[in-house]
């Protein structure tokens, strides 16, 4: 590879590349452990020159797909947040695994209060605070301060409101959470229980929880951290409810934290994932707070308790949709780590013999055995060898690449969107938003499949949080829910397709013309079969591809716009719209990889890269419609034969992508410090890592200190071995 | 209810039910809580009569479907164990939630020696033992002792050493665990590096760990806990290596438990699941044992180091079988307790307001707010009548039954194979070891992506541990990797599967005739297409469903051995193997709950609960066809227009389980001292026990000790809120 990046020795990328590399494992010596241990190496062909082959074999260069996934800009401020983080003590990740919840929130407080500073003295900027949140790699109590408490109180708040309270907590002499959800409400808001009744005499709010239902409940940083929370609660003025609204509420003393009186808050409980952050609950007991405390851009009440509504109902679908491109990011950059830990320790990991399947391993090929094993013992073939392992791990690294592209294509065209709304021009809104939901959805459940797969495929050692799976893919799994939990989420994008198929059959003029609509496809004719694909080679072809994810997806859309016009209910309807929103957002997908693997612009310096892309982009084709077959099939599209060339290509394309497969996730740039990850690190020395981890495990370090002998052997243990027997009973200590 | 049930009480059935339901919620007032929690109450309808309502609906009585599920033998057992376990302050599971791995792994401790004790004491068999494991709902760190040691023992040694040892680990005098997978080697076992070299001179073995990849790793109970091992090394005499052979190594000293020189021993560190046990490691330098601790049953070693193979082969499969039986078993109950969580809390959780959805819901045909409560808040439906979430937890229900029925007939099966080898016949042994690779892999498979369905099914609070689930489902996760990794094993079943269509092709006299064959369908003619399906009612007929799995696999079957007839290799037939051996085994889970469900001599008194078993019998053989549709399609067997039927037959086939769906789950009669889940609990009391729950967290204990304040603040939160204030600053309190 040497030869391949001399040249950009000294760009962002490469910089960025030389920094993923963490430190070497067992170098230190631990007390009580014996000298034969360090003598001891791990059995050969080892990691790391299981690992060179592997990125020799490669048709790119890596530094180049790094660019063109991420660019030298974002590269650069990876690369100088890195820096700063992973020098940093108190960001240190050697403790994480072991520690139980009281010391984990603990660590992410300190954690929280040096961020704060460093953001501070150092002036990091939007993208750097994200870039150091995402190094860092654990939610915390700060995040709805920033995340969700200061937007909230920058596009509700009237510009006094915005300019007190924001200065207070950019500087954090405030701490905010949002209170919305409920213990017994999450997704319907307009169902919430809390009250804000105004009294006119005092000029106050009255907030109370009226059942215990009503309790707020999951508020992340509420806890034990926040000294205030944006509330959603009904505003009842003159007797009359008004339906959810938010208030600034002052949770906790700002002399001594104690909560105030009238207020029960505490923390949630345990939970997968997210345990060092202290999700809470809280109950009002009739709470007074000053009128000039509820957020009154938009909805205002007046002294005398008269409810002024916003003069336009505006949409503010904004914030809603820029989070949703950000989860869809999100869950590329995580299915690319549960790959990056996978497919390096498939390559590393060597299990049974199978000549045929090591045919192309140098490794194996040249194999003689270390002078202290057994020369009995024939070299293994690398697990990432076996056809089931790539049909396993190939897919998702080929749908980590799928979210990446349409993530970044949901940020720009949330840009895109914004500008126009700002122009006064809504008209993207609906199309961007029915997107997002559905790709939200999908995305969030694809890459939390796929992390749980690639777990999996580690064998035993996937089980072992040094793995860095199990912690990780507890810190993501929330997303299926957040935000939008992903079941409920597929009605808005099928309650926008279905309009538009009626739309387009009503009005053909109205079928968009430009290619960038994602809707378009909607208004071509269904067609009886695949045409395009006339030999198995076809199924090499994107645009083949894209017109039988094209055609499946309006025939969906079609069939359930026929059968609610014949009357069926929407309660009956949404096992089909769920798979409509589906059946969507997979061609969306399908189309921004194609256009990424495609994009002549950037691709014109790196035909290797494109070519490896395009081979991506095609197994990412082909799997998802072998996933989703039966309704590429069930009308007849595809034909029998077309299914067998099909699963036969699958193969092909698994072999295609192979020699790239290790490259492709070094590609992302993923560094130690982040993959925590014994089997994923990128030297390979998985066995090392194993051991020096388990060495610092507490069971151990306690022991050690105790003769080597556990707490409770006296109580629990000696009682029942020794049970009878004096303490000078001879007998064989060995047995 | 009271109807139908009168004639159980005095019944073990009944018995088992009365003890079903755990404590009440927020009886107990604990310290620092303001009085106006205790004054509130959940919002209507609340928990208790959703549930009422949903067990007044159902169509048969659940004390007899119980007693289809287990028998009365097994619920006497049930509820005697229970009593005993319930009641010791050592099993209480209070404080499960809140413990990190140290404190978890010393309480578990803490129950192995009660264990051992009352086991000792009240003279419990192994159904007994086995049910009071399954009250305590933890592995830990003896399971290995009497699950894998003193089997082992038992299997491999002589008569003398069979008497010596298992005598000492019967009665605890030492405490055993099983040491066979490295750190570089699990699913081959012939790949083991660690030695054991015998020293004629000495009469003595040398065990020795060649590398660091040789470190015995993952082994239960070996980490903190365990007095000796059954280690296999490989057996090197008289400079020949005769591959792994089993010796019996003591690890500690029975006086003082300390590690005997030589020896590096520790815990591997923390685990998803089995945190309370000290799955460990072992490096053995030069350590030498002698040479009556190898288990000679079969192979055997002399003073001189002469090696005596065994006179025959022996095949050992028995207990492998056995182990996949139970876990085929265990499957059911996991699934069958994610089920009751998922289920029940969605008959209470409500959301949203679709009258149409809820027009069979007498709760929220007859609701009227209390008083307390907002009047503009209306009823809301409640999850379970969404068709969606009926889609996603319906089928669950129906799987739990079928795992059930054929984890029952697999225990079977295997008393009656067992009971032919002792009678020297072989015959069965090929089949049911094909049948249990196959179904251990498929029906774990299914328990554990559908625990996390219906984990996923509940929401937001589905995340929080006192959900029940998270815990659990880390518990159950390893079994798709103990025990024969799921991918790997489906290679035994199709090896088999092959074999016998080229056998039945070749010989249709062998053919079998038995009805009781699980491979008798793959000598049956292909058919065309399935003409047992004319109209839609076909659907519900449980031969025309069987008929096409039959078919589906059969053509897999042949397909793969078509291809390999014309050189497909192996490595590229791993894909289709897994297809197939998941085809076989759903057709054997199909056949098997038809089998039960038109069980004549046990249902002949209880039309009522043969009918509910057809109707779920018809959803799984339903809803699994759908979720593997074009295998069934693409060879054109099912229609276009057969296709169109089954989406809409599923509709009606969830409608047709919905009003049984509670008592489907109740009949498992799973206790909630075993669920310890605050969605799950029988009684419906959700937010109460969130809340119950949620005070007892350490963080929130520990705070109110200390004016309810985080420990942390002093040294994180405050100055970062006073930066620059003064303590005498007067701020306002709240701002």
């Amino acid at each position: 590879m040497s030869k391949k990046t001399s040249k950009d020795e000294t760009n962002a990328t490469a910089k960025a590349h030389a920094r993923v590399r963490g430190p070497e494992p067992l170098t230190k010596r631990l007390d009580g452990i014996p000298d034969f241990f360090y003598a001891l190496k791990a059995s050969t062909p080892d990691g790391d020159s299981s690992l060179a082959a592997e990125r020799a074999k490669a048709s790119f260069d890596v530094h180049a797909m790094t660019k063109v996934l991420f660019g030298e800009q974002l590269m650069g401020v990876f690369t100088d947040t890195l820096s700063v983080i992973e020098a940093d003590p108190v960001f240190n990740k050697e403790n994480r695994y072991y520690m139980g919840r009281s010391d984990r929130f603990l660590n992410r407080l300190a954690m929280d209060s040096r961020f704060a500073q460093l953001a501070r003295e150092l002036k990091w900027n939007d993208a750097q605070r994200t870039v150091a949140n995402l190094l860092i790699d654990e939610p915390g109590s700060f995040s709805l301060h920033t995340g969700m408490f200061m937007p909230c109180l920058n596009s509700q708040g009237t510009d006094e409101q915005r300019k007190y309270w924001l200065g207070l907590a950019h500087n954090y002499r405030i701490i905010g959470c949002y209170a919305q959800t409920e213990l017994g409400h999450g997704s319907n808001v307009q169902g919430l229980e809390t009250t804000a009744t105004y009294i006119p005499e005092k000029e106050q709010f009255e907030i109370h929880s009226p059942t215990l239902t009503s309790a707020k409940w999951w508020v992340g940083g509420l806890g034990k951290t926040a000294t205030h929370a944006v509330v959603m609660a009904r505003l009842i003025t003159k007797g009359k409810d008004m339906g959810p609204h938010p208030f600034i509420v002052p949770i906790r003393s700002l002399e001594d934290h104690k909560p105030f009186k009238g207020i029960m808050v505490g923390d949630v409980g345990p939970k997968m994932g997210f345990n060092c952050v202290d999700n809470g609950f809280i109950l009002f007991n009739k709470y007074h707070i000053p009128r000039d405390h509820m957020l009154m851009r938009f909805s205002k009440v007046d002294k005398e308790g008269n409810y002024h509504a916003p003069p336009v109902q505006r949409i503010s679908y904004g914030t809603m949709i820029f989070v949703r491109a950000y989860l869809v990011a999100s869950s590329a950059l995580a299915l690319a780590r549960g790959a990056t830990v996978a497919v390096r320790y498939s390559a590393v990991r060597r299990q049974f013999t199978d000549p045929e399947a090591s045919k192309e391993d140098p490794v194996f090929q040249h194999f003689t055995p270390a002078p202290q094993q057994n020369p009995k013992l024939k070299c293994e073939t690398a697990v990432i060898d076996y056809s089931l392992q790539q049909f396993r791990l190939f897919p998702i690294i080929a749908q980590s690449y799928a979210l990446h592209f349409s993530g970044f294509w949901m940020l720009r065209i949330y840009v895109k969107m914004m500008k126009n709304i700002n122009d006064g021009n809504l008209d993207l809104l609906p199309e961007v938003h029915a997107a997002s939901s559905g790709l939200k959805s999908l995305t969030t459940t694809i890459a939390a499949a796929g992390i749980e797969e690639a777990r999996r495929s580690c064998g035993g050692h996937g089980y072992s949080l040094f793995s860095g799976l199990p912690d990780f893919l507890n810190t993501f799994l929330p997303l299926v829910t957040l935000e939008g939990d992903n079941h409920l989420l597929t009605q808005q994008t099928a309650r926008y397709l279905l309009k538009q198929v009626r739309k387009y059959a009503q009005d053909p003029s109205s079928i968009p013309k430009s290619e960038g609509s994602t809707t378009k496809y909607l208004g071509d004719p269904l067609l009886p079969h695949w045409a395009a694909v006339k030999t198995e080679k076809d199924f090499h072809k994107p645009a083949a591809l894209l017109e039988a994810y094209a055609h499946r997806s309006k025939r969906l859309v079609v069939d359930l716009a026929t059968k609610m016009a014949k009357g069926q209910i929407w309660n009956d309807s949404l096992i089909e719209m769920y798979a409509i929103s589906k059946a969507h957002c997979q061609y969306i997908l399908l189309k921004n990889f194609i256009h990424a693997a495609y994009d002549e612009k950037r691709l014109a310096k790196q035909p290797e890269v494109g070519a490896a892309l395009v081979k991506l982009c095609i197994l990412f084709g082909l799997s998802t419609m072998q996933s989703e077959l039966s309704e590429f099939v069930e009308d007849g599209f595809v034909s029998a034969t077309q299914i067998a060339w099909l699963r036969a290509q699958i193969k092909v394309s698994l072999a295609a992508v192979r020699p790239d497969a290790v490259a492709l996730v070094d590609s992302w740039a993923i560094p130690d410090y982040v993959l925590n990850s014994a089997l994923g690190r990128y030297d390979g020395k998985v066995y090392e890592s194993m051991f020096e981890m388990a060495l610092k495990e507490p069971l151990n370090v306690n022991a050690r200190t105790r003769g080597d002998v556990v707490e409770g052997y006296e109580e629990y243990l000696r009682p029942l071995i020794r049970r009878g027997l004096s303490d000078s009973t001879s007998e064989k200590a060995k047995l």
